[in-house]
């Protein structure tokens, strides 16, 4: 459980307790107003080893690091540039993304939720549906509601393992089959490749994204657009994705090739045109 | 939503902002320890016409007036009375039961839950699955959960209708139809009967509890059991039933009869036996 920016401390303290009720135990704080503070360690109730072990983060890409998959939760629907789900919806992915490393359920701030940036960050959305005349549920209330039902979720979820193909059998691949086990790498050969399809960790992500910025900078994509909006969509699209590690070396790979060749060319364009600064 | 005794005002105003944002709004408070309060009004964040149209109740009979189906929230799995379901299995039976009359979802104080006496007043238990080793939650957390697993049940809820028989038709009742519409009168005849089916209340059914027990003691029968625990085993019986008005009729004809003949065979052993006193 990651909380950005809370103000009240008796939220943070009534959040741990929240989560430990379901069996959760790292809370990481971004920024927290107030923390450590009484108040925190007397709504927690019990709960004050998750306080005493919450991870204090200057960033939200400090909280993040390591993860490979980030819920923001929202109370708003608004024109978000991610998917939105129901919590009971979303909660057999989240357990599932678990299997390839941690994942982050993050919290906005009690006055206005998540920003626009942190919304960013996340590759799926939830929102707890409510009463559209009176949404705002106290942040702890919602940490148990989600708490609550990530552990409904996990007393009747078995994790789905990856297709294996059998390492000896009749059905040897046809050439056919080797050029599609050349497009899907990650289930070809032994059952031992499996494990290779690794997600993304976060920072792994935001590296491209700075990468692709800087790029479309460079070859000057930007002078027609509106930088922010663009950059938004495009983490939509890749937040989609759920971008694999390979595919970012890949994607990272493109950006540089991209580069060079506009510098080429600009280079060559200064050799040609030396009366044009 | 019935809070007995409540200890945190705080508690009192979490638990209405819970109730508003899931769309609840009839809050029943039994002697509140502090109430109103600025502590309940400053966590209740907006939800202040819940807490303004909360009524304060003396005593549990009162707060459950009229309701015809209640549900107790335990936080044990304790040798208690009633069946215990989770939320989510409880919820479609709590809304089919807002068919006949108003349904009580009973809430206990913050350090010990619902007393034994205040569990017999129930027809089923809930409980919240929660981590073995810290199973507590917030008061005001455990409504948020209950009223968010409500309002999702509600979503997609459509209400059993009892079987009706067509008023005309090929189908014309035999005598044994006859006799069978006299056992069920409430699915006899024309459609309109189908609304005379009436769950007993509250008070009718602690009306029968206390006949009973004013028989049982009256007919000598408790000389040789204990009287609470024998009434915790009846309550128990008749929960399951789910009485019905006339049934209580019923019930309470026999329990007088019973009394008159007791009454009957004392004074005719005392004719019969003037030396014995």
């Amino acid at each position: 459980m990651v909380l950005s920016h809370t103000t009240h401390p008796g939220n943070i303290g009534a959040a741990a307790r929240a989560m430990k009720t379901m069996g959760l135990r790292h809370l990481y704080l971004i920024n927290p107003r107030h923390f450590p503070d009484a108040q925190a360690t007397a709504m927690a109730a019990g709960a004050d080893d998750v306080l005493q072990d919450a991870v204090v983060c200057g960033s939200i890409d400090e909280a993040l690091q390591g993860v490979v998959f980030t819920v923001a939760m929202t109370a708003r629907l608004r024109d978000i540039s991610i998917a939105v789900q129901t919590p009971r919806e979303a909660m057999p992915q989240v357990l599932q993304e678990t299997q390839a490393g941690p994942v982050a359920l993050l919290f906005g701030t009690e006055m206005s939720g998540l920003t626009n940036e942190e919304m960013g960050k996340a590759q799926l959305g939830v929102n707890i549906p409510a009463d559209p005349a009176f949404s705002s549920l106290n942040i702890a209330a919602a940490v148990q509601v989600i708490a609550y039902e990530l552990s409904v979720a996990a007393q009747s979820y078995a994790p789905v393992v990856p297709q294996m193909r059998p390492r000896h059998g009749a059905a040897q691949p046809t050439s056919a089959g080797v050029a599609a086990s050349h497009l899907l790498p990650q289930t070809a050969g032994s059952a031992s490749n499996v494990s290779k399809v690794r997600p993304a960790t976060h920072e792994r992500v935001e590296g491209l994204y700075a990468h692709l910025e800087k790029t479309l900078f460079e070859i000057g994509f930007f002078t027609t657009q509106n930088p922010a909006r663009l950059m938004q969509r495009l983490r939509r699209l890749y937040s989609r994705t759920r971008l694999e590690d390979e595919e970012i070396n890949i994607l990272r790979g493109m950006l540089t090739v991209a580069t060079e060749y506009n510098a080429r060319l600009k280079k060559r364009y200064a050799e040609e045109h030396p009366d044009v600064q």
